[in-house]
């Protein structure tokens, strides 16, 4: 008899790295995707192109010893390069010098992973194949093979749903007793377009995530390693200045002339793209247990999937994968991690699903405005200065803390900084050594909590 | 050609009585339960057996014309009977003189409903067809009919989901663009327990609501026409005193004796039951559209599953149908009442869900508390004194005021009382002049904004 193995459904990003670290850590692995063997076809087109890899990714593709493999791939951005609506340019940098966020493109580092999987004698991957449903009372797993339309039904010993946000694991588990679950959808939507490069080379500078805000919507743009960008433009669906709004070539060209100037005069066919390129809706997903009678698991996207504007998204999933490994060597057993697994992601989901909303109005709105800036450049200082004191971004960015302390830790740093704010002659801190030993005492004390 | 019909999926309270009231407006109604005829067969059990009928569900009956066959099968109950904890007893109107809520029991309101739409010449009903899926795109629906196993797909024009807290209706939309969805369960379950009648007559006073409230649990009762009651445990599902504390027969005992000496004494059976009894868990359900294309729309527990704690579930379903038959009267048309029957419920549909979660501690610990009471006290004498002062209780129980604006109000009445309670010497409100002056005054200023 066949000993039964563990079973991913799904070999996108969190599924080919988690199969990577469980055959790592000795396991058979089967890894089941309903697309086609990227090495035989071209990406599909439609989801987001590239993504920011940051510290918490980063690990976790250094435990599954592909991180070198990636660095060739990724390009590093040192901060924000502000696009304002008078033309002007500004630069935010993300953290000290040295510390950058790298942009991956989704479908090279999938290539990356699963051709390193490949190499792994106890990891096998089977592509085309779409999961119908998993019978959660059987434990086991059906696959329609999209070639020859057959259905095969997969026992498992243990199964992980690494199958995304509209996963098809976690729908198994929906209707199971007590299974706390939410899907929420913003008001706005996406559209990715592309800015060419000028013969290979960058139109724009390429060590930076580029926005464009707007307050009510805003516009970014990630480096390619081809010397592209891709754009990609947040819009309400309905009301002004909406997708809605933008049904005719004309009225593409007149807001993006008055509201992205520069991108415009960038991007040659953007009419055309933006009519051809789908809009795509942003949803947060929360769910509990993650965990079904310790043999069906969730991970990544299909445990917590959130909107991409801490750009955590991956990072998160790929260090749910790093903490299970970490607890799966640890404990020598899978089946008794998964619990502990659970405890330790779920508040980290939720965290990082918070973090992720609340940014947005910091990247359309906020990274326009003067005294965010004096504020954030006065966090800067504190952060250089004052030893062990880390800004929210550098926790979330640039540390592994859980992302829930992250998250506790930043509200309790956001109160300090309102109340530093207020500081009278707080503008002439570089000056005035003053204000900078009240702007110590205040964080030392609040630290010393 | 066959004329597309209205098809409801779900012949339970809400889908037989929007039958009856579609039947009334002059549509063709197709109504798909997956049971069997309960003029065949007894009814299932597992199910919460009585339920409270108030204000609501009795204007809806009305507008169906099945208020007086209702009225035939009710059991009025005048207020709370409170069982405490040291053997006492008291009893707490719900209103003033004559106002009452009734119990009814579900099969047998259920029967009369569907008895009714029998008698409709345009209302059909198909018993043993189960609901496999919804072709959303196609604007059909596919039947499996239990007793032969065939498979029948329908078209329809409008179709309704009233097919419960777990809707399949609802789960063809999930996976729909921007549906918002929540399942939330409490960490209580419930237990329903029948205390037998002394020869048909009730063993316990007939015409009330009895309650068992013992802070982080509860028991409570309702009266049954035969005699019985149907009694209900609420408890945690772990922890100390919860259902996983009661595994054995001695533990069941022990802590019926020490908890609910009185009942345990009316129930000879009381460890049987317990054993053989389901124990069932408690959703909390939202989701946003209810309605698809104008062509599929939620109704009842599909569109807003809420805990049974304000005695609200089954009337928060029938006003559902009252104001989808108000506006289909008003504006001659299904499909254009939809969005405005969406606009219109939403808010009620979040607000019921959101006062029946409160009113678990009222029901639980509050009614047990003597400030509690006295506060009860002093605002059914303003509601006595002052026209046009309505508790919330009232508002929700004896009014059709939409719950979104009941709440709202409750809120700033709460803080209103909250004051009042504040009053110097306000336990001598019955003999002193002085104190009710300043409570009317207050009242009157509040009511006046």
């Amino acid at each position: 008899m066949e000993e039964k193995k563990i079973v991913i459904s799904g070999g996108g990003l969190v599924g080919s790295l988690l199969a990577l670290l469980l055959g790592k850590a000795g396991y058979e692995v089967d890894v089941y995707e309903k697309r086609p063997d990227p090495l035989m076809t071209a990406p599909e087109t439609g989801r987001s192109i590239n993504l920011a890899l940051s510290h918490r990714g980063i690990k976790a593709l250094q435990a599954a010893g592909v991180e070198q493999e990636t660095m060739n791939i990724a390009i590093p951005m040192k901060g924000r390069f502000i696009h304002h609506e008078d033309g002007t340019n500004s630069f935010q940098p993300y953290g000290e010098e040295g510390q950058v966020i790298y942009a991956v493109s989704r479908a090279d580092l999938n290539k990356t992973l699963l051709n390193k999987a490949r190499e792994a004698h106890n990891v096998k991957l089977f592509f085309n194949e779409r999961c119908v449903k998993v019978n959660i009372e059987e434990f086991s797993i059906e696959f329609e093979n999209k070639l020859d339309g057959t259905v095969k039904a997969r026992e498992f010993s243990v199964l992980f749903g690494a199958d995304g946000a509209f996963s098809q694991v976690r729908s198994s588990l929906l209707p199971t007793c007590r299974f706390n679950y939410s899907q929420e959808y913003l008001e706005y939507g996406y559209k990715e377009l592309t800015i060419p490069s000028d013969a290979g080379a960058h139109r724009m500078e390429k060590n930076a995530l580029h926005i464009w805000p707007r307050e009510k919507f805003m516009l970014i743009a990630l480096p390619n390693l081809d010397g592209t960008f891709t754009a990609t433009l947040f819009l309400p669906f309905e009301g002004e200045n909406s997708f809605e709004s933008l049904k005719t070539d004309a009225q593409v060209e007149t807001f993006f002339k008055s509201n992205f100037a520069d991108a415009a005069d960038l991007i040659p066919e953007l009419k055309k793209q933006f009519a051809e390129h789908p809009t795509s809706a942003l949803v947060t997903v929360k769910c509990y247990p993650w965990v079904y009678e310790n043999r069906i698991a969730l991970i990544g996207d299909a445990a917590h999937a959130i909107v991409p504007f801490y750009g955590q998204g991956m990072n998160a999933g790929f260090e749910d994968c790093r903490v299970l490994y970490d607890l799966v060597t640890k404990n020598w057993s899978l089946n008794s991690s998964l619990q502990e697994y659970q405890k330790l992601r779920k508040p980290a989901g939720d965290a990082v699903g918070q973090l992720a909303l609340q940014n947005f109005i910091e990247m359309r709105d906020l990274v326009n405005d003067k005294k965010f800036l004096l504020r954030k450049k006065i966090e800067a200082i504190i952060h250089h200065k004052i030893p062990g004191y880390l800004p929210l971004y550098s926790m979330v960015t640039f540390s592994d803390l859980p992302y829930h302390e992250a998250l506790e830790k930043g509200q309790k740093q956001e109160r300090l900084m309102e109340e530093i704010m207020k500081i009278e002659n707080i503008e002439a801190l570089s000056e005035d050594k003053e204000v900078w030993e009240k702007i110590e005492e205040m964080v030392k004390r609040e630290m010393g909590r």
